[in-house]
């Protein structure tokens, strides 16, 4: 009988053992030579830290960790003893029996979890990059795996724009040593605020956003379509209609964007944060870094900058990496 | 409510893992240098895989992974329809619910399994090494972890004993590198099989074997009891005497040992093999290569040379790291 792998799960043969050791090797130095230091936490969390973090789905997602004998079986004893002769009350007893323990599903809680536990011992702004595997319990398809390394790198206790800055850098310094061309996306989460704010219907901010963050995919016509379907007014959307015509470099958009957003202090606070960032990155390598009103990922979590990376016009689909700025890592 | 992480698990401070760093690099340096290619296995195995392989113990020692939602619940739901009203069919339908993904318990096993499946593909002997972490549910105590990285060289199709002169070679070079003094303790299943024999009670070699690897802790008449007390007759016991007039280097116990064990022919095929090791490894960097008659670890499945790595003396107690043969990986 043949062995196999669970699903979702790969070997890594040498070959592409060396390919990885070069990628992960080349990645970990530009960690190094940008301040952050290395952290490793373990893959098993208790399933308070992790579970409430992901989102609605997220807990589903999570891999219970759970020893044999002992925890499992004396856990039936119990709720046998607990139920006693009603079938019923067993099963429900049973359905308690959770396992305490779950697998990481990200390296960020972890990364708040340790330095909660750590705060006292801390210098900040504190630099930490973390390279190891985490697990998802997704549906497997292709490009998907139920187990997979991600390469964070994450600076907390400093509101500076600096690390905006040296954030862009870094990914022009990543992406110039694999040789790979890439675009930096950048938005801001203000300047997402100040549409929703100078449309009129600011509490519609999510929907609104989460439809103009598709426009590339589906065009402007559907785009205004899906906000009509969600409930945003027919002046809310001719309100947004400026966002349709920006084009060009940075400086092309920004006068479109401080007459078209001139009403939303918190828009004007994030076109500031963003001329310091377009700046202060100056010469790149071979990075592109490019305003894009549309981009908006992490809109449950960022309060600040947005980033995403895409390979350059015809290499590769899909974003590559990304990240941002959020204000509450509790 | 402050956080925490499982018991014997460990977060490592940026301190830790510039230390880390450094170890796994040298070793990783080393494993090269003498020819072993790298390969990572997933955490999660089938429990199939994982079972039976690690002794009676060893299955409880296995962490369950298990995906929540709908494999658990649906399974109680099952369960509860078996089990009708009937409360202990429900408990034990319920415990079938056993998950069917384990974690990794050790590298050799998932190693094994990689070399079954892919067997066709490889090109023997095959050289690899692993670093990567693994779990075993373990009562935590000081210096025991849950989680915690093992780094394994093997080489799989040859029975040459080159393979054995190398790994001498490599501990040699390993500990020398980290500025660490050690000796290198070496023995052979085939001498130990040739105690037990000339003995007259070979079918006791286990108990035999069992009670001389304790000669250092517990002291000569404290192991014949040990051995007496298993059922070890008195002549086979004053049969074993001469192993505690051994003493010196290999040149000078191989004599002695060729004389006591001359009757068994297997024991002289160990000391020839020993023989080729003692001479090809040479002079050595810092380490010291000892043959120790006494040195029984892995007995289960260990077939030929036994070696255990210990701290040179005064430096540090107990066993560093070990190796052997065995000739069935199945």
């Amino acid at each position: 009988m043949k062995p196999s792998i669970p699903k979702g799960t790969r070997d890594f043969s040498p070959v592409e053992m060396l390919r990885r050791q070069y990628i992960f090797d080349t990645i970990r130095g530009v960690f190094r030579k940008y301040g952050f230091l290395p952290l490793e936490t373990p893959a098993m969390e208790h399933l308070e830290t992790l579970t409430g973090k992901y989102g609605e789905e997220g807990d589903r997602l999570i891999f219970r960790v759970q020893e044999r004998g002992r925890t499992f079986e004396s856990g039936v004893d119990k709720a046998l003893a607990a139920g006693g002769g009603d079938a019923k009350q067993v099963a429900d007893q049973v359905r308690k029996l959770t396992a305490s323990e779950g697998l990481r599903y990200d390296l960020t809680v972890p990364f708040a979890r340790y330095v909660v536990m750590h705060q006292h011992e801390l210098a900040f702004p504190f630099k930490r990059y973390q390279i190891q595997p985490v697990w998802r319990a997704d549906r497997p398809q292709k490009g998907r795996y139920r187990e997979f390394y991600q390469c964070d790198a994450d600076v907390i206790g400093s509101t500076s724009l600096l690390n905006e800055v040296e954030l862009v850098q870094l990914f022009d310094d990543v992406f110039t040593a694999l040789g790979l061309p890439v675009v930096v996306k950048v938005n801001d989460r203000k300047v997402l605020s100040g549409i929703a704010e100078v449309s009129g219907q600011p509490d519609m901010v999510v929907d609104i956003v989460t439809a103009i963050d598709k426009l590339e995919k589906i065009g402007r016509e559907k785009v205004e379509e899906e906000m009509r379907n969600k409930g945003v007014s027919d002046e809310a959307i001719k309100g947004i209609a400026p966002l349709f015509e920006l084009k060009g470099s940075w400086k092309q958009q920004r006068p479109e964007l401080e007459k078209w957003l001139a009403s939303s202090s918190i828009a004007q606070q994030g076109l500031k944060d963003l001329d310091t960032v377009f700046n202060a990155v100056g010469t790149m390598k071979s990075a592109v870094l490019e305003f894009d009103p549309t981009l908006a990922r992490g809109l449950d979590y960022y309060t600040g900058a947005i980033f995403e990376v895409k390979a350059a016009e015809g290499t590769m689909p899909g974003s590559i990496c990304g990240g941002g700025r959020y204000d509450d890592l509790t």
